[in-house]
């Protein structure tokens, strides 16, 4: 068993093109011995955003606080505290910080299966 | 994309052999679109607990509010808002509120492969 309190967890600054004022905690990942998705957490300065963009991917995200909006067909969906938040593969996504207090939010992806298959 | 806050989805009791004031809420699964790992909330009342058990997958966990303790290895290990913990498959687990307020926490599993290979 592991357990860690996030915020005891390193920050990265996420420098990928047209993030801004974006921070990023690996909590769970490979590294901690799961094998199937990785639990990661964002922090979001006031005004800061994670890039428009698109992968093959799932998202699933749970906001821990704050308040914003995730962009999603080209709309601004409000997003808040206990909002959970299902990205499907390959759907264009952008997150934003839209007030003055940090947004944080967790944010897990799967992990490529290592197949035994054949 | 999928959006709800957590507090709209419906709550079942948790039945299973052991268990005592425990309820769920399944926000991300299959019925979601989601594929590779389903999202899940717990909340557990004051006094309750989950069984004590051992299953094949294993268990992301995100402590939302409360605070308890998970069984681990025999021993009481405190959780509180924030601790995230990682729950290999295989290994004994139980997850106890040992405060007057409710326990309640993000609880993740994988979904099971449709392999595709050959």
């Amino acid at each position: 068993m592991f357990k860690v309190n996030y915020s005891q967890v390193k920050q990265v600054n996420v420098e990928e093109g047209g993030a801004k004022g974006v921070s990023l905690r690996w909590v769970i990942s490979e590294r901690e011995g799961a094998e199937n998705f990785a639990l990661r957490i964002f922090t979001l300065k006031p005004g800061g955003h994670t890039p428009l963009h698109t992968h093959p991917w799932e998202h699933e995200v749970f906001i821990l606080k704050g308040f914003g909006v995730i962009v999603s067909e080209g709309k601004d969906i409000p997003i808040t505290q206990g909002d959970v938040i299902f990205v499907p593969p390959e759907e264009e996504h952008q997150f934003k910080n839209t007030n003055d207090e940090e947004l944080e939010f967790i944010c897990l992806i799967p992990i490529p299966k290592k197949c035994a298959c054949g």
